[in-house]
């Protein structure tokens, strides 16, 4: 089970002076769609010089125009993209297609696909899914990944889970063979963002040492 | 009719430089996804230094975090933006409120959202629909948005539409009752793109003449 550190709403500066003084406690590192939007692909390029061994996932949510966004981000320095579940399937295909010519991967972000549309895209393999609530279903509507239905997944599928996740659900998706957690507030506003990161990595070793 | 001139894959230079040659003949200038993406906010800033009268319009297909994308394109000057039709609706709910604020207009972009899902989307009234074809089922299966299927709108949406336009095309979305034709590649790719630009607004005139 890895740990993704997301980073959205902030400065790139401010983003990675806060990813550095956790870093030891993180596998991969996020670039927020917030920065990618506010920053361009300055920020990928940033992350990538300031951690240049550290996975980097750009979360570009792409829905369309699937060979360009993808280039820019694996050439900015990205190991991990996304795009939406969402969006047409040739832009899903198209942006696996990119990946491999990069030796990069593709997550796929499920937010708002039904469950009962998940085997159209078990037709695209290789990538990883991203089981995710919302930052605006979080705030507006108190949801959280916590309370997602994550539906059984496709063999040999990575699995990722994301929106409003917490310490206290690390033994939940670790029991549910989550691969990733991913994590942003819950670490980035902390008061004390090193001591939030390193109770994550507990929680998570030892769910290992249990399982 | 309106149009509305998409600008994509090009750096913000050479975007201006074509928009300019082009600004008597169209009304409104989407600043595309990939330029968003490729260099931030910068872009739309850049855009309203330019044409300081013009309506721009942010593409930003936001898909989540909708309060603080909207805030950055608005305060970057962009007086419309979009959001994507199959984001969760408190999404679409969050950018029209803060569009509200700032005085700004949401389209929200129908891009694969089936059209038995319209009549939720109908619940957030004051915006504007656009059905959208995309690149990449342009450039992978052919399709454009000659062959889309308009559903009925309810009354008092502007209707836009988007993918693979042509010239040739202008009556039969005229006569379909289209507000907005959004033309990308028909204008930017052409020899002559101002020669382009100038026989799109001559249609939309005489069409205008003949309605």
């Amino acid at each position: 089970m890895k740990i993704q550190l997301a980073l959205d709403r902030f400065r790139i500066d401010e983003a990675i002076a806060l990813a550095s003084s956790v870093e030891d406690y993180v596998d991969w590192i996020e670039v927020g769609t917030s920065l990618i939007k506010e920053f361009g692909m300055e920020s990928v390029r940033a992350f990538r010089k300031a951690f240049p061994t550290k996975t980097i996932l750009a979360d570009m949510k792409t829905f369309d125009n699937a060979a360009y966004e993808m280039k820019l981000c694996f050439e900015a320095g990205a190991n991990v993209a996304t795009v939406m579940g969402a969006a047409p399937f040739a832009t899903l295909e198209m942006c696996k297609r990119v990946a491999d010519e990069y030796g990069g991967h593709i997550m796929v972000d499920l937010l708002n696909v039904p469950p009962e549309q998940y085997h159209q895209l078990a037709r695209l393999t290789g990538v990883k899914w991203c089981y995710h609530v919302s930052k605006d279903e979080q705030e507006g509507q108190g949801k959280s990944a916590t309370t997602l239905n994550i539906a059984d997944c496709p063999m040999g599928i990575q699995t990722a889970v994301a929106g409003g996740i917490t310490v206290e659900s690390i033994p939940q998706f670790k029991r549910r063979g989550i691969d990733i957690v991913i994590v942003g507030s819950a670490i980035t506003k902390a008061d004390n963002p090193i001591e939030a990161a390193r109770q994550f990595q507990s929680a998570m070793d030892n769910e290992k040492t249990m399982s």
